[in-house]
Order: structure tokens, then sequence, then C-alpha cells
């Protein structure tokens, strides 16, 4: 039984998602995203920082979210949501499945701090403009890209999970609005999946 | 025929590398660190941010070094340097793969940017002693789970030309020193590799 150990608002609702939309049967341990869970000895015994999402399955822990998107594929089903080497869409799939973590996290990870996680007296406007400028730059990327597409590599891939989960963010942060139409229908489109919606109802639960 | 666009002290050394322990013929379209070749319109059709590495083979251009590497022994050989998902090195060759984007560069990056590339008045001392103990506690991780393997996975795999290039940064940059004896062994048995013994004198010429 894969069991994903999980918290709320944080990149453990790709797996979630991931897991929801292949059907798989898995447990989850659903804790606070608060220190008194995440830094407790027995979640740093599955990932030492304390992070999320870290997936187990039987004698494996494994942690990072795009490890356990392929992880999952990869040992538990045939080859579902993942592009054959051989398909015309499989460079476009690891471009934009690496582009996640690469180009758009860096700045929404900035955005985060100098907007929720330090005190108000600690956050710097300038690193928060710099963060949001560079974000818009790199969104501005994909969406030149996808046109109207309906997914970033054809059809609903797990490099959806990972970026399609990061422009999420980037709508709510504000950055993706209407000067990014394609990523704004990219955006509903993901929402209208219903293993996502499944998600996100677990993650507030 | 691959061609590989780079430029030197970058992510493009990663795919030199790797080019280099396959024995893969390629073309080197050598770039210098510097706005007036990466911020070329030549080079901005091929990535419209300007960043290397991008690699280029016949109607195909993929950039991200992570991209380029999967991409490269998936297309380019009959899947050397990568475990099969069925190997029990497999969940470790996947999670420091990408723990390397997702929790290793961006504190590095940040240094860089206080270190390097803001002229001196602009370089922030708080976020660059936050960056050098963000990256030393995520270096941390993988020094204790290395022990005395020779590399992060088993034998050496795609996974060690993204984090050891990492690793060997991180001593560059002073973070990976005595107390990390694990991972100074790791950069020392690196840099023993005729492949990047080549990429490096590339680098430089």
């Amino acid at each position: 039984m894969l069991t994903l150990h999980f918290a709320p608002q944080s990149r453990a609702v790709r797996s979630l998602w991931l897991l929801e939309e292949l059907g798989l049967p898995y447990e989850l341990n659903h804790m606070a995203f608060h220190p008194s869970d995440l830094k407790s000895d027995e979640h740093r015994a599955r990932h030492p920082l304390g992070r999320i999402p870290v997936l187990e399955d039987g004698e494996v822990m494994i942690f990072e979210s795009g490890a356990i998107a392929e992880y999952i594929v990869d040992r538990h089903t045939d080859g579902s949501l993942k592009p054959k080497p051989s398909d015309d869409n499989y460079p476009a799939y690891l471009q934009w499945f690496h582009y996640c973590e690469g180009m758009i996290m860096p700045p929404i990870n900035t955005i985060v701090v100098h907007t929720i996680l330090l005190p108000e007296d600690r956050r710097d406007p300038v690193a928060l403009g710099q963060a949001q400028r560079l974000l818009g730059r790199a969104l501005q990327v994909l969406e030149e890209d996808m046109g109207d597409r309906d997914y970033v590599a054809g059809g609903f891939t797990i490099a959806d999970t990972m970026i399609g989960h990061a422009v999420l963010m980037s709508e709510r942060m504000g950055i993706v609005d209407d000067n990014f139409p394609n990523l704004t229908a990219y955006a509903a489109r993901l929402k209208q999946r219903p293993a996502l919606q499944r998600a996100f109802e677990i993650e507030q639960s």
C-alpha cells in the first residue's frame, strides 16, 4: 500500500492529485502545515528537513514531488500519463516537467517568503517585486509555447501535475491574469478535472 | 547530429559532461557567458530567456539540464546511466535527481547573486548568510544518505551529472568542506572521471 505523507498548501497536493488521477489505492497521512507535525521526530525520520510530500511504499521512502510522480507511474502503472521516449511529445514533456522546479518554483518560493512566511516587518518589497517580474517572464515562455494546446505535452501527463500546479499557484498570486490568456485557459481546464477537485477537497478536509 | 548550445560557468557543463561520458558525437556552440551572446536574437530563438544549456537535435530544441540529460540517454543510448524502474536503486536515482533543482540549486542561485552577479553595494549579507545555511542543511541530508557509496544511486548515473555538479559548485563556494567528509570524497571521485576532466578543459578553451 502506498502512503502519502501530506500537508495542505504545499507541493504535496501534486502527489495527491496524481494518485487521484490514477485511481490507485493509497493511505493519506494528513499532517498540518505546522512545525509540530512537519518538524516532529517522526516526520524527520522520513525527510530530515521535515518537508513534504514523502511517499512510502513498503521499504521505499522517497521525497521530492517530481521523483514521486515518476516513481508512481513507473512502478505502479504500465506507463500511464508519461509519453514514451519515441513519442513526438516526449521532448516537451521532459522540458516542462523540469522547467517547473528549475524556473517557475524559485520565484514562487521567494514570493511566498515575502508575502506569507516572514513577519510583515521583515518582508522586502524589492525582493518581492523582483521575484514577481521573474515569475512573469518565466511563465511568459510557457504562455507562448502553449498556444491553444490542452496540456503542456499533448495529452494530460505527470508534467501537468507539476507545472500545472505551479501555474495554479501563480494564478492565485495574481501573476497569471488576463495577460496570460493561454495559461488562464489551461488553469481553468485543470480545475475542471475531477481528480484535482477531489484533491482540493481532501486538502481542505 | 546533436548540438549543445553552451556557455561556461553554468548548468550547461552538466550536459557537456554527460555527452563526454557517453562518447556521443556532438557539436558545441561555445558562447560567452555574456548578454551579447546569451541575449542575442539568435539565442533567444532557442530559449526566450536566453538561458543555457539548450540541446538541438534535428527538429528538436530542448532546454533545462535535467530534461536534456533524460532526453540524451532515452533517445540516443539503449538506457545508459539510468537505472531501470525495477532496479533497487531507482528510488534513490529519482530522489537525488530531483533534489538537485528542488533543494540544492535555489540557495546556490541566491549565493551566486549576492557574491558575483550583483554590484558590491547591492549585495545583501543577510540574504547571503541565509542561503549559505540553507544550502548546508540541504547538503547535510545527502551527506548522511551517501555514507561510503561511490555515487548517489549505486553506479554512476545521470543523477550524478546533476547533483554531483551542484556538489562541486558547493565545494567551490566553501560550503562542502571538512564537515562533509562523504561529499568531499564524492566530489574527489567525480573529479577523477576523465569525462568530467575533458568537460572542464573544453569549458575553459
